[in-house]
């Protein structure tokens, strides 16, 4: 049985083929897909404003129509900072109360 | 309930802190840990010398003795891109069978 980690690897390496079918690139319409299906929760509870332009940002690093595989996974990573980034100052002021 | 990618990336989320503990950064005694806990069966099944090779690589990134958070996500990327370069060789190769 997979290790956490692993299965998070793992749910990375077939998320992508999942996304793009036969292609070898997501497209805005896979970007799209994925985040209505797949980081709809994670969008719903980002409410700083700075962190949602991040994300719009983010999306956008698919510019030229195609996003292959290494920059799915960093657009994983900027989605997951933020998301931390969010976390750590929510865990501050909850320290503060 | 979280997604599969909201789960994998609440899972990259915590790992860190939980190998990391207090401190801001992993050493290399936390990435032998992550190895040795999180990633035995990756490890385990990687017969290619070539991709062990850049494995080896990835995790020296943590040459100063601290890994932040940002660089450890580029860690899980690194693996996860070897992983998937080995998934996509053995399966052209099985559909050459």
């Amino acid at each position: 049985m997979p290790s956490q980690m692993e299965h998070t690897m793992e749910t990375m390496m077939f998320m992508f083929p999942k996304l793009a079918g036969d292609k070898c690139y997501l497209t805005k319409e896979n970007l799209r897909v994925l985040m209505e299906k797949e980081l709809l929760g994670f969008l719903e509870n980002q409410k700083d404003p700075l962190a949602r332009d991040k994300i719009r940002q983010d999306l956008d690093q698919c510019q030229d129509g195609k996003m292959g595989f290494q920059t799915f996974l960093l657009l994983i990573d900027g989605l997951t900072i933020t998301c931390n980034d969010s976390f750590v100052i929510h865990m501050k002021q909850k320290g503060k109360e």
